[in-house]
């Protein structure tokens, strides 16, 4: 359920193998950016007079976040006072005194996604449509955030302080109750055909959230030896992959698409969404703390069951009782980098990264089978790469 | 957003005015409960075969539970495993360690709000249809409970520890955003033609209920001498009046019935939600703790800004100053008695018992606006009545 914290742009992973720190080599051949000819039409629906690539990340993810911040605005406008007041802050349209601000509201890869699948399926004007169920994701998303950082007592996001930190936790809970209500809102009065399945999926992708992050903190509070891999799975698929999955899978219900195309979307998404997981918890352990802005080797520190972690613990090596060993200590700075090491001897770092690979293979299948015509395809291909590159 | 925590059963207002003390004096002549004719043709829709009399609160409160509980049940046992076992605990079905529980999902009259509303419009049919609708508006009034007993830290509710004391903080907020989302699903899922727009209402009413809920805790934070009648009349109606009028609302969605008389049926539950509020808040103060299971002036002792303290405050009179003085000190038990006073002297319970009564009557115009047969409007009269009566 949570989005990473924000790291400093440009952090490549430092050790990535091909499949991250190259350019769409696990991707299939038919699937390279298609050149020139596209230019002008935009990859997420409408045309772009500016005559940029759009096919590379950050024009699409500014491109949506142009299309859905109007209305993302609007529906926050029309909230009461403090709800209002709230949701402008959390994304990032007013300082805590209610002034105006810049804005600083995330990369909107969830709302790109519902854009550039409805516009990959159904063509320009899908993607037109799609920007109010873009927004609703947005705020689903942005629901979440705002719970989990309470939960989590996170006091800082995109390097602001939270909500709760400003607001205190009860109205940073009602927020977020509110900005939940305020999706379905968009939905509910949206007259597009396709916003009923739209709400059902994004209901059903919240509940799955939510079981998806109280899973997350069930897990940390659990023996390391009784975690299974298969249930670190589940949850990161849950907390991860579930809504990324919803992103595709709304773009494409906005485009008419047929079931089988609905699901296989998803099914891209979520797949994406895991590798994406599945990187970043590379990165937790091994990434360079003057590129990731957290200390080396945070994740090892708290005891997460990340993962590369669980991957490692239930690898039945003679490194796996070492690392049991050393997570069953209290933390001590000196151990950490033998602690990294009993990971990577206990094979979890080869075996995340391999799923990474694994998991980006399978969904550009899923990719491929919803969408065949690769320069349709593009677009998604892009965000799904940028998402597991994670190179902002 | 809250419901008053349970008190025993059977707990008349000891020093309620006729509009409460007595049955129906406020209602307008032609509202008279109708005689056996109709027995056997339940209020909320379908037949009764008990032949019991289905004009007395209990009776339709208890056929709604009845109706009702099968789709709310079956909605939260299709929840993942986290999200159904905190869900059922909290309804009642299940105690903390799973296994099954009488369940004790308190007195259902919102959900007997939507089949009455929607009999009354609609005929019986018109409540048999609306049952799921019912469950989503139980299942709205649920996920705010939950959310409020974190918010309050409230340790118990309906005579059961709450969901966040056997559960802990992150997994009752976890289980009160899935409880909103479950609601949007039923009425997502449900075929009815009037689905779509009781989910907007729905949703709004949830916005409404936050705002509420806000300026409930914010009103509390700040001066007595600042706050005003309007700001807590505002605030109250958007906390309990808005739920109760969304779920006549919706029940009159289900009828089919027309834009008027949907305002109608809202404004008529917003008033009846009014009424309780100020009944319960003057209850607060001068209830008699062996019926009312609380303390001797328990809201006094928390310098609450209870309608009837505010209308005290702001009355302008000598017993105005002293009571602004009494709530500037901290509590004193030997004053209790004292600061009582002061409200009743500055007419503060005067004030909310003539609201009460002129919120109740123009609740019955409301109702009287929306279901013109008297006979019709039999069962909303006598549940607006069972709320303001708080006999149970």
């Amino acid at each position: 359920m949570t989005e990473t914290k924000a790291r400093p742009t440009g952090v490549p992973q430092p050790t990535a193998p091909p499949l991250i720190a190259g350019n769409r080599v696990s991707a299939p051949a038919g699937h390279c950016t298609p050149a020139g000819d596209r230019h002008g039409a935009s990859v997420i629906g409408g045309h772009d007079a500016m005559g940029t690539d759009e096919h590379e990340a950050p024009v699409i993810l500014e491109q949506a976040r142009g299309r859905v911040d109007p209305e993302l605005r609007a529906a926050l406008e029309s909230l009461p006072g403090a709800m209002r007041r709230i949701g402008l802050y959390h994304f990032g349209w007013q300082h805590a005194d209610g002034t105006p601000a810049a804005g600083n509201a995330g990369k909107a890869i969830r709302p790109a996604l519902v854009l550039t699948a409805a516009t990959a399926l159904g063509g320009p004007t899908a993607g037109e449509r799609a920007v109010r169920a873009a927004a609703a994701v947005e705020l689903v998303h942005n629901f979440t955030l705002l719970h989990d950082d309470v939960m989590d007592r996170d006091a800082s996001r995109r390097h602001r302080p939270t909500a709760w930190t400003v607001f205190g936790v009860p109205d940073a809970i009602l927020a977020g109750d509110a900005l939940q209500a305020l999706a379905l809102r968009l939905l509910a009065e949206d007259p597009h055909p396709a916003s009923g399945a739209a709400a059902t999926r994004l209901v059903d992708c919240v509940i799955e959230l939510c079981e998806g992050q109280q899973a997350d903190t069930a897990l940390e509070k659990r023996d390391p030896a009784e975690v299974t891999l298969d249930e670190v799975l589940t949850m990161a698929e849950a907390k991860t992959g579930a809504l990324i999955g919803c992103a595709c899978a709304v773009g494409a219900l906005y485009a008419g698409a047929g079931e089988d195309e609905v699901a296989a979307l998803d099914a891209f998404g979520r797949q994406a969404g895991l590798a994406f997981q599945l990187i970043d918890d590379v990165i937790g352990i091994w990434g360079d703390p003057s590129r990731t802005g957290k200390p080396a080797g945070a994740d090892l520190a708290a005891r997460k069951k990340s993962l590369p972690v669980v991957a490692a613990l239930t690898s039945g090596t003679p490194a796996a009782a070492e690392l049991a060993e050393l997570y069953a200590r209290a933390y001590d700075e000196k151990d950490l980098e033998r602690t990294a090491l009993a990971v990577e001897r206990a094979g979890g770092r080869d075996w995340a990264q391999t799923q990474a690979a694994d998991r980006m293979g399978r969904a550009m299948q899923e990719l491929a089978r919803a969408v065949p015509d690769p320069e349709s395809a593009g677009g998604l291909l892009t965000l799904a790469e940028f998402v597991t590159r994670r190179s902002s």
